[in-house]
């Protein structure tokens, strides 16, 4: 038998850290060693003898943690928002002096949501009509959501690389926001309610049949069986990764 | 037993005619005497005995079949649209010289429609969140659809009378269009699918939880069953109706 | 002004009796003058003033809470279970002679489920097919779920007092349990997924259309709104009401 | 320009034949330059000089059909029911001798469906509990669908292949029926309905989560973008294809 993954968890006292922590202690296959809050001394992940390290943290100290673990040959999963692409260039690079460390940084957890979103960009091509429908809670600011941005992003590139035209459209008539938001040509539409978490449909339609892909976010719960698959899978995958959907096998 | 209902259909070679003329054939308590097309005379509904008069045709000549239906005491079921509030007014003043006549004039006679409809106006004022979403062909020029208009009418009205406040909506930053159209304060959300038919979803939101009143139309055989209960309800109805659900019992 | 309504939440240290302490102090009509826990004196509820008892205790003690709110006068609004026709009877006939007092019993408070099973009733009698899908955790031990096979027996009912016959079904090959558990006649198919909550959707079928009602509850949250409309109304309901759904202006 | 593929329809007097026809002959890179019905001379093809062939026969005339395209040298896509494993292997040992040729047997022409128990056999193996929803008019004689039944054998292979155990399930008390059919550990629930045509969902839940892929199939028009995509498709895959995704591009 394996030995257990001897794992790190920083931002442990925020809520996504607090699940983690669980997390980690429930599975089987891993021994939580460190679990570490706001201003707490990265070396006692160190003295813990982690290998492992879940970063779930702020902005404004992920990447310091990040360059830490690296720096000590400890493979990292993130989740902290705030990797834009210059961040992730000075990780790869600095990960290129340290061939043996694997890095995820997942922008996304949820194992449904990330699957959603690369069925709706392998299916895109073939159908007419794309159309994404998001619904929230009415507590969100912004509108569309990110993931539906992301998405519609994802759709619009695999239609463009394929050469399918937009989506037909007859609308002479319309009251204004009715046909949603045009993401790189596709539409998006934004709804809020109160009862609602997190939710997201993408429609798509070709003569006579209609693919339908709907992602259910009821609670954080659902980003932990993601955590999990990261710190199994970021030793086996050296460098840096962007996105769960780098681990996982969607090809037959 | 009841004698079979003597049925006349006018515009009896379009679309919805014929599908009349092949409900009625196929009802076993109706009897089909005529079927009219467009410039057959009026007097071939008298001289075949018809006592029931089912009026498909064009906004330029219901108004005139369903005067002759009155005034020679035939009840009339209409589903031609053009019946603004001017001409129902007339039509009521005649029908108050023809107290025994029954004439519906219904804008939808899809049960599940028109159930819909008058579900979601009950529930609005329990719920803090109302929203709909309207998918269609993507080859209809208007949107939101008429009944997507006229359900968010009922509903703003509805919750108006009750005294409910609009829906909470925290949206700070938002796509143009992101959150759809807003209807008497109602959002309405407009999907164009090839493929689809029309189909209509009312959300409602409440603190942990959500109600869902959708209504799919596969095909305009959906009509006839509202039809052939028009048909049969009408003679005990004397005087105008509009809308279907005047003669549904939605009361328990 | 109207004063605020004097509560007592009897059952306040269990889930739903926590609940129901938070929603009566937040809401601004309302004022919590006693929470009690198991074993604690009813008189106490007396001594606070309140003119209002919500019991979300045990079976083995409600019949003896709510008797004691009707002979000192209070109105009940009751949710917890064991209220079994007998019981029911013998309060009704105690309440006779307390002809100002209301109580409600309630097997279910969430709106948007009261609600749907209504509706589905009155719309029963309009479709030839009528199903209904229930979706839980995995964790629950019974198949159907409760309310599911309550919903079964309105919409067979309703059928039944309308003449509809039985739905079509023309299956003549079929695997062990495929086609669901026949309650009254409708189908009932139970569907258990780790990460769900509790929904239903019953669905209606016609000739060319399909009207589907859904009720997802994701949180015990979604019963107050129900607790709490339940105390403004029931002083206007003397006697005895069973089922939220009494108080509910469904008619239009 | 490439010059258009010049296309011969078998079985063009049947339903799923006269759409081809109207399909190949709407292609702008496709010439139909034969459309035969039962009992016409397979010469015929030949003599109009077409380079694909398209078999939407009868079980008993399918095999001499493509056995005949394959010795002239024609690529062939099928949609005849009756290829079983016997059929296809002496199919490939033609084949073999014929290695510039290519032919495609598609179960299942429509993209959609195709796709979506594509995506559910890559999906099944990162949820706990998979089960299935088909849904269908109330015409059909068996329960569940052969779509059903095949993505439940899917689902279970891919689950059986990663080692994941039977989804979770507490049912202790439970009607006949209610948790529906056992398709290899999965639970498949056939719904039928009047006005419903075909209709299929894969449930996927973990915790806090749910995927679901939907398909909707609402006419037979939606083969035909399976068929033209087969026959742009079949002469780049010489040999025996069996089932449309081998001609998808699914692999990002």
């Amino acid at each position: 038998m394996t030995p257990p993954l001897k794992v790190a968890v920083l931002g442990a006292r925020g809520r996504m850290g607090a699940e983690a922590v669980k997390a980690v202690t429930a599975a089987e296959d891993m021994e939580l060693v460190a679990a570490l809050g706001r201003g707490e001394a990265l070396e006692r992940v160190l003295e813990a003898g982690a290998t492992h390290l879940v970063d779930l943290t702020v902005p404004a100290s992920t990447e310091a943690n990040v360059r830490f673990a690296v720096e000590h040959g400890l493979h990292a999963v993130v989740g902290t928002t705030g990797w834009d692409e210059d961040r992730r260039a000075a990780l790869a690079a600095l990960l290129a002096g340290h061939p043996d460390t694997g890095v995820l940084i997942a922008p996304n957890f949820a194992l449904g949501s990330v699957l959603a979103s690369a069925f709706a960009a392998r299916a895109a091509r073939y159908f007419e009509s794309v159309e994404i429908i998001e619904l929230h809670h009415p507590d969100k600011v912004d509108a569309p959501s990110g993931t539906a941005v992301r998405t519609a992003q994802l759709v619009s590139a695999a239609r463009a690389a394929a050469g399918v035209p937009a989506g037909p459209d007859a609308t002479e008539h319309a009251l204004d926001g009715a046909r949603g938001a045009d993401v790189g040509g596709v539409r998006v539409h934004s709804v809020r309610l109160r009862g609602l978490v997190a939710h997201q449909e993408v429609l798509l339609g070709g003569p006579g049949e209609q693919l339908t892909i709907r992602h259910d976010s009821y609670d954080r719960a659902s980003f932990m069986p993601g955590v999990l698959l990261g710190l199994r899978s970021v030793a086996a995958h050296p460098g840096l990764t962007y996105g769960l959907d780098g681990y996982l096998e969607l090809n037959a």
